[in-house]
């Protein structure tokens, strides 16, 4: 097993919805933010710059399994591990966990894109990207 | 084949990233949109009174996978199906479809709950509600 | 009186929060929304070219005043009128009104700005702009 | 002069726009943040028990005032002050600061209610709360 990422997040009201819980749609949006905290923790950028243009990590697949919803302003530990480094794509998983027990687990497939004009080509993950992920990766 | 529902939307402005194409999360608001305005098409609400309390459809598991980007002020057409009705749990399928081609696939498996106090309790279907679906279920 | 432009939202569930209302910050969307529509709806875009750069709209300020409340599945009516054409800025005033009364009034003050790499330059209304809008302005 | 309530709060991807800077729509999910923020620290709630009801704060008007833009993972510091307690009503001002100068500035006017099914009803602020907001307000 290698390394997780850890955050910690609290609700905010503008994340609930009527039914008095966080709305299933900000899970994702939480999933990016601890994937930029990660990358900002081994000093990569979301956006680089590379080879004279801009690389990014647009998103290919995303998946989120929901076991308990989490209410406002509950405290909710986000862990992230990087569970696979392709030639041009990387995976993650992230585990919502609040009070010791597993809410939320969700998945993204995101690809290395060089980015122009709002379009996106998929490139070989560039080596200083790599090599920064690799003590992340989980081996199993 | 079962009948489809559809739903044109535009991407606001609001919508996009710095990226300048829709942010992906908002892609399950969408498909969250889609499923209400279908229940009300059949005159079904997402939240309804039964047996002294009230039922939604909070959701399980939701996926997305996205093929080409959408940008500020594009139109795309959202289409719905009911791809299986369970004894508690529906799932629907919505493609987003931009200029005559596929952008994004979307997945979401809901639960059919009693909710009280910000929990959900899963039960089974209501006939009334399994029979308005009934009509759009997928044949395969 | 000039003439008002106008546009039917109704209320999404994820722009709801645990009050059971929608949430406060999303009538500055929906401002938003129809400001970019009513450019739409006289030629005209909220990001254009002009003279060898891109023109847009940020906001210098906005308000927005609530009477009442609106819920999950109501038909809000928007409704836009420029109240001033400055020789850099614009103010737009958007009323909502749910079932015949007014539940809130926004308004917002936008600067004509030359955008570059995320910075904003105030520059005066291009005289295509400026013409469009002239038919709208409110004679007070 | 009362005290200020300080947080610092980073600009999140999801949080720009295609404009690249962060949408002016979410500084106001910011201040409803720092002001709860601020109610937890001096141990009241957002929503609180009161005389056999839930007491809350609804918006009656919000404005903010935007001098510069903030981009995708700048740091911002917001510092928010009671500028009024009134007998039903508070007023707050939130200022924004990057790299030391303010980039925003924000004010809302919040009003005590009785909630009950989605509707508000305007009360006197309880003395709990009130003495717990003294502390705060500005002296001019």
């Amino acid at each position: 097993m290698a390394r997780a990422f850890s955050l910690s997040k609290r609700v905010e009201f503008a994340e609930t919805d009527l039914a008095g819980v966080m709305h299933f749609a900000n899970y994702f949006r939480w999933m990016e933010e601890i994937e930029h905290a990660f990358l900002r923790s081994i000093e990569l950028n979301v956006i680089s710059e590379h080879d004279g243009g801009q690389v990014s990590f647009p998103r290919k697949a995303v998946h989120c399994e929901y076991s308990a919803p989490v209410h406002f302003q509950d405290e909710v530990e986000l862990s992230l591990r990087v569970t696979r480094i392709g030639e041009k794509s990387l995976e993650y998983e992230v585990e919502f966990r609040h009070e010791g027990r597993r809410v939320a687990l969700g998945r993204q497939v995101v690809v290395c894109c060089r980015m122009h004009d709002g379009k996106f080509d998929a490139i070989s993950i560039p080596d200083f990207i790599r090599a920064g992920l690799q003590a992340y990766t989980v081996e199993e």
